[in-house]
């Protein structure tokens, strides 16, 4: 039978208002010399489909979305796109197939839709031919339930159950189920859904931000935003659209851009006349309007700053974060009389910067500034803060604060007269622009949380701390059991008053157990627990989210220790990531220690030329050989090669007549190189 | 000579970063009878030209882009888009030229691209070709300046010299020059842009939002933010884009947006192999997720809201705040496990938006729920608050409260167990969804400015006060001088740590005159002067905005008075606007009223049957007659039908055996009807 004709027997006519189902094929890590054994999920479209569920319930290493080789070797069609599941009637040698039960559950005369509206066919004609290969049904949602459901359990007919090395021994359903260690990408994943920060969206690159991040980016925008606004900057709201002719009125700019950006073309059914853009960033959407607006050296500077949204398309690989299609973030353009006072604000902003990460999100960053070939596109300085992500080893660009000289007010005719006289040359306005984005939610995820779930800083969380009655056992009588929760509520309300965000948990229908789980895995800093002996004792236990000690705070002390210790939890979660950064930051010298260095996870500070040619030798220098592996070399790749991540503004002193680390060049200064993000 | 041949002339080849350039042609409003001379305006794309300048400068009435019939009558052409200069040549009658200025100051050299790229030339000879059409040179940007530009004066060779019957007699440039009473549309554009709340965007229909309302934007999210939060609503943030087949998914609900959804079709050079919308609104972009994330019935209430923009791509006439192409507003969307908790959420919400309205902008709005007709598509019933544009005689909708019913849940199926078992039937969440968006700030303009400027009330503007020094003279001395500066700077400061937004303006370039005019036009509620007399009197002159009215606050008594004086200028604007609305909200009993009510530009309280043809009905007889004018009926046209705004909560009392205005049916309730944005 053809492969029409296998595939011709699903179809069915009709498909108004049918059920999207979607089939990806994975392809595992797989030993050299081995050949690999694809799994293939056939999902409902709206099902997310995490790397790490795949790979703990196939029993398989760090499934990949298969590239063309793999279609072509493996089911005789040319390339992703032509396969249907028709093909798996005929393909050539073993691949594991999970089913979403959530399709399962369908109605057999439900009407799907396959492979992007290709096929229509029927729920039990689908159902009944996927049978034939010994399909694993998969819960892909995996919802924190009290009881997990029994579908959430795999039943799977394959040999390799959970054979996964990153799977986590201990680890219960409702919990984080893959090693931070040993699966870094499909723990991140984990963590953010079943923490509830994030959701997977059905279109690809795009993520929810639920409360729990959102509430995070809340108490950056408040704390920023105070910032920016001491200094004089005012927010505006700029169109999230650009005309072509604007967007690529700066060439260098928009080269940096032109492939990411996203084009409305049509309207309702109406073809618009010309394609218009969604800002991937807005200097030329704002700059001609600063041209018009400053018309006298008396109206700079201006400086105004947008909380909004950005699209930029990336085909890459995305990650919830650090790498989406369309991300929030703050833009601040300013443009000023003179250099020195832009200078000086691209400083200042900079550090607002450090702030967001020091202090409030607990991560430590390396100011410096970018070289030449990594700075903005069109402008002439690029500053930035740089932090480190100690799993992979990998330096990540935290936010950068660029000088744009007079660049764009060139361009864009941002000038005044002169206010020594207009037999003075009219003068251009000195431009700033700087961005922080959602990015750094991800960062401080990454850093602070562990096997149990999120650790999130006290000073950014939504809530700060969970108040939990504990020890009312079947024994506990009705008033002492009263007494402990009216004790607990009438702690919360005095830790509310006191400005802490806190919340109890009075539920009696789940175990002081099972809700310890829960706000560990949702990242809650402080548990407060009251039981008959802190009654008894006029006392409440706290336990700290990152590291599980216990303190103990007297009732009478209650509004000022609570506080303090939330703050002192604060401080050794940054302890903590500091020691981690300066121990992997290590300086090199010499190219023999470079790549060594590098393997064992460090960044590192090396003498340089400052020659852009060395830079772009040492990044081909320090890649591993591509080993033949379908892997992005994104993410967390070793043939990745070495970037210049900045110039750090400190820096270790340089003995005279130093070499650069490549090439024979006088070093100019200390680089800090690095795989990243 | 051809059309062809004498634009060919013109022709030139290239065009690489070539400058855009536009032409628009307009018609003015012409008396019956007569043949309306077009207005021709030829200008660089970046420069907005407002209909207000266009009028003011050509001298005619309401000029609003031509429709194709003018373009075959005057230009022997087909339809406006094949209209382009060359066409000028071959006119069939009079047609005035209007030149942007900023066009003419380009180099003889510059590249032109005319008429979207159909047609590259260099600047000379479009000037030397234009310049045959004696046209006028206009300053359309007519930016505030201290001394107006020489430029900023129309060259006018025409005769009929700002014969405007709006134009205000004394005007002066810098200020408003065109009266509310005479020519609101024109009034509107301009008090928006030379108050600074808003320019024009190079892409049509969006607006940019400068701090000025901006900041009022902002007042109103911190006080409704708080409201919500204050019921445990939490805010979240999902993607701006949805894929097709989510979007459809509830029928009813697209078909209301479906001609307005903007399409992203391309990323890069790449097509997309689906087309994307960009959210409407996002029912369809979060329900699906609410499906997933609400497995028990403890998982409900589930109250998300998310600040955002959303974008409606409207082909009717666009207007700043009030219909853009893209806005930013919040939508709520809650999930309820009985109706009575959804429904009393509704009601909540409508209080909130009531409040947003009177107590933050000073607007009266009445509340009511909307028929059936006008209600949100796919939901059961819509509550919206209801205000008034005197100067139109228009009902504006100001926000609306939707409860869903179980319609959406149905669809997107967001379900749980029966709480009283899982032999009880499941239950699907009750819905609400609810708005509110910048058009507010629209309204609040409408109805508090004036023809000085703008009039914002104190609770939401960007400043509530400025301070200025006055009574300097040429024969104050050096220490007269600083003495007042000194007191009005402590004013100031003692001011702000009062907590109010207050800001000095201490240049001595301008004169106090002039400094006055500014601030009146930017609406800042009360200015504080400092002279000689004030420090002597150790006190203040305070100066009302709204109606120019002194208020002398002895310097002991600053921190108590200026907050009482800025909450009397507040409730004195509600109170003149409740007055206005309450006297042009009228009750008709009878049919023969209902016209003659409505033209005398108020709203109307009927009895109503609640049909819904006799709601088409009254439309339909209440609009005049279409009288051949090319007109939008959207903008102020006497031409449109009476609209059901809303049935009000509060009602008349209903005679027994009342029947409908319009029908012999037996009334229900009353209805208001009215002409309406």
């Amino acid at each position: 039978m053809s492969l029409e004709e296998t595939f011709g027997k699903l179809a069915i006519d009709g498909g108004d208002g049918a059920i999207a189902v979607k089939s990806l094929v994975f392809k595992p890590k797989t030993p050299k010399g081995q050949t690999p054994v694809p799994v293939v999920v056939v999902a409902l479209q709206t099902t997310g489909t995490p790397s790490g569920v795949i790979a703990s319930v196939s029993g398989t290493k760090d499934p990949r979305l298969a590239r063309d080789e793999l279609f072509q070797s493996h089911f005789k069609i040319g390339n992703a796109k032509e396969f249907h599941l028709g093909h798996l009637a005929q393909a050539e040698g073993e691949f594991k197939l999970l089913l979403d039960d959530k399709l399962v559950a369908l109605e057999d005369d439900a009407i799907l839709q396959l492979n992007e509206e290709k096929f229509v066919s029927k729920g039990g004609l689908v159902k009944d031919y996927l049978k034939s290969f010994d399909p694993v049904e998969v819960d892909f949602s995996q919802v924190i339930e009290a009881k997990p459901k029994e579908a959430a359990k795999p039943k799977s007919k394959s040999k390799e159950k959970d054979a996964s090395a990153a799977a986590l021994e201990d680890a219960k359903l409702i919990g984080i189920t893959v090693d931070k260690a040993l699966d870094f990408s499909g723990w991140y994943q984990q963590i953010l859904t079943k923490g509830e920060m994030l959701d997977y969206y059905d279109v690809s690159g795009c993520y929810i931000l639920r409360p729990a991040s959102y509430a995070i980016w809340e108490q950056i925008q408040r704390w920023f935003d105070d910032k920016i606004k001491g200094l004089g900057v005012q927010n505006a709201y700029f169109p999230m659209f650009v005309s072509s002719r604007v967007l690529e009125k700066e060439k260098d700019h928009i080269e940096g851009f032109a492939p990411e950006v996203a084009w409305v073309t049509k309207a309702g059914s109406s073809e618009l006349d010309e394609p218009i853009a969604i800002r991937p960033t807005s200097e030329t959407v704002m700059y001609p309007y600063y041209a018009k607006w400053v018309q006298s050296y008396r109206d700079l500077p201006i400086k105004l700053n947008q909380w909004n949204s950005v699209v930029r398309w990336e085909f890459k690989h995305p990650q919830p974060f650090l790498r989406t299609r369309e991300f929030l973030w703050q833009e601040g353009h300013t443009a000023h009389l003179t250099k020195e006072e832009a200078e000086e604000e691209v400083m200042q902003i900079l550090d607002f910067y450090a702030g967001v990460y020091e202090e409030l999100l607990a991560v430590p960053v390396v100011k410096g500034r970018k070289t030449e070939k990594e700075k903005f596109a069109g402008g002439d300085f690029t500053t930035t803060c740089e932090g480190y992500i100690p799993q992979t080893g990998r330096g990540i660009q935290g936010a950068t604060s660029h000088h744009l000289g007079q660049n764009f007010s060139k361009m864009f005719n941002i000038s005044v007269e002169n206010p020594l006289g207009s037999e003075h040359p009219k003068i251009y306005a000195y431009q700033n622009s700087w961005g922080l984005s959602t990015r750094v939610i991800g960062v401080m995820v990454m850093i602070h949380s562990d096997n149990k779930g999120l650790v999130i800083p006290p000073r950014v969380s939504q809530f700060q701390s969970v108040i939990v009655p504990v020890g009312i056992t079947a024994k506990t009588s009705d008033e002492q059991r009263a007494k402990i929760h009216e004790s607990a509520k009438d702690v919360e309300s005095r830790l509310r008053k006191a400005g802490i965000r806190v919340f109890g948990d009075y539920n009696d229908n789940y175990t002081p157990g099972w809700k310890f789980a829960q706000y560990e895995l949702k990242g809650i800093p402080l548990r407060i627990e009251m039981g008959p002996k802190d009654l008894e004792k006029q006392q409440v236990t706290c336990v700290r989210r990152n590291d599980g000690k216990k303190v103990v705070v007297s009732l009478d002390e209650l509004e000022k220790r609570i506080p303090e210790v939330l703050e002192e939890l604060q401080q050794d979660l940054f302890n903590r990531a500091k020691e981690l950064f300066d121990s992997h930051r290590v300086i090199v010298d010499e190219w023999k220690g470079f790549v060594p260095a590098l393997n064992k996870k460090n960044v590192i500070l090396a003498p340089w030329c400052g020659v852009e040619e060395c830079e772009e030798d040492i990044k081909a220098s320090s890649a591993k050989k591509d080993d033949g592996e379908e892997f992005e070399v994104d993410d967390k790749s070793p043939s990745m090669g070495a970037k210049s991540l900045c110039i750090p503004f400190q820096q270790p002193p340089l003995k005279s007549g130093q070499k650069c680390v490549k090439c024979d060049r006088e070093a100019k200064q200390y680089c800090m190189f690095g795989r990243s993000y």
